[in-house]
Order: structure tokens, then sequence, then C-alpha cells
């Protein structure tokens, strides 16, 4: 395929969900299937992160300091700024090049997590809408499951970070938001990964190839 | 003065300006002309920082990176994730405890810096309102420079950093921005810091012996 009749075929495809929920093997396998389909390696990224900067501003929000409390708006306020230096940098470059962009997390995660889990949606939606202006992924993966059966699989991988540390109401919050906007959002496809890895991944090719032909 | 005697009595001043414009020597001035006229020492803090995080982020801002140069917006979002951080962690409880607090810049430097001189002053109006709430100093102290005068200065103290590194012109739109902001604003005053030295702590003197009164 030459440059040229690569232009403009690159799209955002983004993997969502709460800790547990397989989101790590699910972008490999989402990876394989692009790489199989468009003939080029996707550009992946992961968020909070993803540049060199962004990932230093990944460690601020990953890292509880007792002596200095990361309040909320100012964890908002860092997952966007790296979220927009990832957008100005990787993101939107990959896809003027007519790269293929596979993001694990993006902004949906800001809204379920922040937005949803710590009650401050009206922030989120503001720093949303200014930061990105209406920039959002092609397709999005939301891998569903009961918080307490993810943060099981999250805990048995090794020991907990600050945002996984957070009281099961946060996460339940987070997946109703998750949920709630996927019924808004017929971009968002709604994957139920309590299934057997075989089955989950089964859904996420049916789904891919279904969306891929109208990509 | 008793804890009681103290209790909301708690003030907040700003020093600001252009580089090279003196706020150094002003913030202690002030520290000092506050500490004779309250009986003990104003919490000082120093924007983007004031905090171990918010310090931390203001090494992200100030660094030049040329593999993944920060992105204006980005910029915007991690000085206003410093400055949460340091209402909530430091300035309100001070406040709350009825302590002065002298800062070293505060909201004002990103409507100039970042809204007048990068041109974002939606975004830095979207954020400030959203992020503060209506929350402002008491009294700020804006020293007013030529930008040219004051970048000379600047560079006789050593190597510039990534902001102090912008074009003339972007210091021209923060001063006028500045001085706009100061002239709707009565909580703002300008001092002419293009002045001696004693001219200037004379000015900064009369200035905050006229407001202390009525603080």
């Amino acid at each position: 395929m030459t440059a040229a009749q690569q232009q403009d075929i690159g799209k955002f495809v983004v993997i969502e969900g709460l800790e547990g929920a397989g989101k790590s093997s699910a972008v490999a396998l989402v990876k394989a299937l692009l790489t199989s389909h468009t003939g080029h390696e996707p550009v992946c990224t992961r968020e909070p992160g993803g540049t060199p900067l962004a990932e230093r501003i990944r460690d601020l929000v990953k890292i509880a300091d007792p002596q200095d409390p990361l309040c909320d708006e100012a964890e908002c306020l860092l997952i966007y700024a790296a979220r927009a230096q990832l957008i100005a940098n990787v993101i939107k470059p990959a896809l003027q090049r007519g790269e293929w962009v596979l993001g694990d997390r993006h902004n949906l995660s800001s809204l379920a997590y922040q937005g949803g889990g710590r009650g401050l949606m009206p922030l989120v939606n503001t720093l949303s809408q200014a930061c990105l202006q209406g920039f959002k992924p092609d397709l999005t993966l939301y891998l569903d499951i009961e918080p307490s059966l993810g943060l099981t699989r999250a805990a048995n991988r090794g020991a907990l970070d600050r945002i996984e540390q957070q009281a099961l109401a946060f996460f339940e919050r987070a997946r109703e938001t998750y949920l709630q906007l996927a019924s808004q959002d017929s971009s968002i496809l709604v994957i139920d990964a309590s299934q057997s890895l075989e089955a989950v991944h089964h859904d996420i090719k049916q789904a891919l190839a279904a969306r891929l032909v109208g990509c």
C-alpha cells in the first residue's frame, strides 16, 4: 500500500474497562487484528501516558504521597494535560499520516473514573469539551466486568496503585457511568468481560469485524 | 495574639510581574512588612509550585524537551493542576487557620502568559472559573516593566528557562493583559517597576500600608 493510498484511512480505536477487565490481552488481540486488517502495526498508546512527558505526568497520578495528597481537581487536570500532550504529539500526527491508533484508555476513562467515580462530572465535562473540542475515537470497546471480580483479578497481578486502592463504591459508580455513556453512543461497544478469555476474544473479533467493514 | 483573635483575619497577597520585574525582592519586602503588621511570618508560596507535587509539575513546565515539546494546552492544564493542589493543600488551610499567605505569582500569571501571551484566553478563562470557583487574592501587586528591560535583567541573572526564552512579542502581549486586567479590578495595584529599587520599594510600602488598613 502506498503512502497516498493510506492517506485518510487511519482510525482511532480504544480499549476501555475497569481494573482486571482484561484490557491488556484485549489490546494485544486488537493490535494483531488491526495489523492483519491494514497491513501495518497500529500506533499503540496508553493513558495517562504515551509520550515521555505524559508518562512523567502518569507517575504523578499513580503515586500516593501522604504528605501532599493529590486533590481530585489536580488529578483531573493532570490527566487532561497528559491527554492533550498525547493527542497533539502522537495521536493526531499518526492519524494525519494515515496510520491507525490503538489506545489503552482515553477520554471515557476520565468520564467514568473522575466524573462518575469522584463525582466531578461538571469539571470533567468542561475539560473534555475545552481540551478535546469534539475529537473522539472512531470505535471504543468497553470491557464490562463486575468491579469486585475485576479487582480480585487485579490484586492477583500484584500491588495495587493509588487508583486501584479506591473503595469498591468508586468502581461501581465508574462502571455505571461507562454503561450509561455506552448506551448513548453507538461508537462504544460493550463486551461482557466476565466470560472466559476465549469467549471475550471471540466477541472482540466479531465486534471489530462488524465495525471494520464500516470504518 | 491568641489563635481565637487571629481567626478569620488571614489574607492572600500576591506579587505578579514579568521576568526581571523584581518579584523576588518585592516578595522579601512584603514578607517583612506583613510579618511586622501581623506579628507572624506569612505562609510563602510560589507558582507553579509550592507543594512537593506542584514543584514536580513546575519542573515539567520549565524544562524544554525537543523530542516531546509541551503543547500549549498541556502547559495550561499542568499549571492549573499545580494551582489546584497548592490551593487545596496550602493556601486554603493556611487562611482557615487565620494565617496570611504571600504568593509569588497566582492566577493572574496564567491569564497574562497563557491567556494573553499564548492566545489561549478562552481555555484559561474556562479553567480559571472551573478550578478556582471565585477564589482570588485579597490584594495583588503587579510590578509593571517594559519586557525588553525585564528580560535584560533576567538574562543577567543566568540561563533563561523555557518560558523566559519566548519571543519579545509574547511578553508584550502578557504585559498588555496584565495592565488591562489591572484596570478592571481594584484588588490589583500597578507598581512602576522601571524605577530604582528604592522607589519601587517605597511605592510597595505605600500601597500595602493603604490597603492593609482596609484588609
